[in-house]
């Protein structure tokens, strides 16, 4: 084999892959479009199968696929199946790349896990759903935090399916930033169902009422910047927009709102009732931002 | 005076405005610098002093503002500063505008109020903050609904300040549309202070962070379309991307995780809890659209 061949395939990072459920079957299948050597292993088979006509090697036992590359991704239900699925097998030398989703807690002790057993750790957490794995322009992308030349050394072949960003030795950042990033995305949801309850009795198109909401929840995600820069600098009055007296001063209208059109408050009303604590401790003059302060126990 | 005058700025509508708080004054600045003859007042009169510096009329009374012009535009503190204000003043032929923040029921009572006394009546409510009037790029704007022969024939006038978009004959669709887009506001700003709070006890500084929870929210906030497609066509599984039964699965993780640093997952349980009845009552392979309709009392 000379080095030009272009379809030299061999010279890419040879990958393991543990767990073939939604997600594991699309990275799978963007490695091996990638022209990467893959080797699969699943609790149950017949998706490895599938797989092994796309050219993917498949592997009897969790163990043998460990054994075949040093690059090993782990992408199965829980932790728990994680530690089941490695009980036992050598992972002496193994760059271990944990993308089962959990918490910062769970990556921080599996890290340890795996050093203790001779492997480098790396924990991921992926900010993409399925059919967006191989598909750059849909913009997902995966945290990755923990050994740091482990993640430089298998970069190229890590970026393969969706990009990547690194946050950080500590192997829990990965899933703390994932936990709230998604965290914050369902309470962007429990606004937004709110927002369409309020309009559901009514003769307002809910298609019509769409384009309204998203721009205008694109148009304020950016307030989240002032937000940082007044946690950085202690200072929560720092170009502050509507103070929060004024917002304070608001929240009857919506909860009255609310009220008529025959729809429960429960997803705004902690929120409103946290502005209205830190009004009373504080000063009004602030932006929104002690609620912050108030949510730590 | 030649029609071929630039300054010819007495063709352009006179306005009369009622309130000059932070967004009255705002709204008079914008319409002086367009040319517009603005005649002001305000309750306590030093604002309208500097208004009338800069070319405003200013009227002793509101009745006599009223009387001035044709076109009315109200922005005061309350619907009850509204009553309070226009109380025995002559309304007859006049075109009211209502920009004061209220309900929709305020709205509509505000309206029949206003045609029995010889108005017709406009309701509007501001999408923007006072530094975003005056300033098209900023994207603010104001939604209108009432009588729709009056926004027509104002229509260049109202959008001088900020942009206008016209939602319904329902004097009351303005205010509820305003209401549900800052409520689905609330609800992304509850979802984010979640999010800061789990990083704040960590070695991660927010002013990194805060560009991953913006781009995150901002491609997430699309999600409202799907939404929008399955309240209409009744099907919640229609495009599903991670169905109920894996968010729900995932919940653990986002309050373990809660817990494990040390934040109160108040503003988040209130949303999931939802999500668990749903599913315990329905479909797991729907989406999460089925939690709008557990709001309706």
């Amino acid at each position: 084999m000379t080095r030009n061949t272009p379809e030299k395939t061999t010279e890419k990072t040879p990958v393991t892959l543990l767990g073939l459920g939604a997600m594991g079957t699309a990275l799978a299948r963007a490695w091996l479009a990638a022209g990467h050597p893959l080797t699969v292993w699943n609790r149950t088979p017949a998706r490895a199968g599938a797989l092994a006509a796309e050219g993917a090697r498949t592997a009897a036992t969790a163990a043998e696929a460990v054994a075949a590359n040093r690059l090993v991704v782990v992408c199965l239900l829980d932790d728990a199946s994680v530690e089941e699925t490695l009980a036992g097998v050598d992972l002496t030398g193994r760059d271990l790349v944990n993308l089962t989703t959990g918490t910062p807690e769970q990556a921080r002790t599996r890290a340890a896990w795996a050093r203790a057993r001779g492997a480098r750790y790396l924990d991921g957490g992926i900010m993409a759903v399925p059919p967006m794995v191989g598909v750059p322009e849909a913009g997902g992308y995966v945290f990755y935090s923990g050994d740091r030349e482990l993640f430089e050394r298998h970069r190229e072949a890590l970026a393969v399916p969706v990009g990547t960003t690194y946050v950080g030795e500590d192997a829990g950042f990965a899933a703390l930033h994932d936990v709230a990033l998604l965290s914050a995305m369902y309470g962007m949801f429990a606004g937004a169902a709110h927002a369409f309850a309020l309009i559901r009795r009514e003769d307002i198109d809910p298609v019509s009422f769409a384009p309204l909401l998203a721009d205008w929840l694109v148009a304020m995600a950016p307030s989240v910047h002032r937000t940082a820069d007044q946690l950085r600098s202690g200072d929560y009055t720092e170009g502050v927009v509507s103070h929060l007296a004024m917002q304070v001063a608001g929240t009857p209208t919506f909860l009255a709102t609310a009220e008529g059109q025959g729809v429960s408050a429960e997803l705004l009303s902690p929120y409103f009732a946290l502005m209205r604590r830190r009004l009373a401790e504080g000063d009004g003059a602030e932006d929104l931002t002690g609620v912050v302060d108030l949510l730590a126990r």
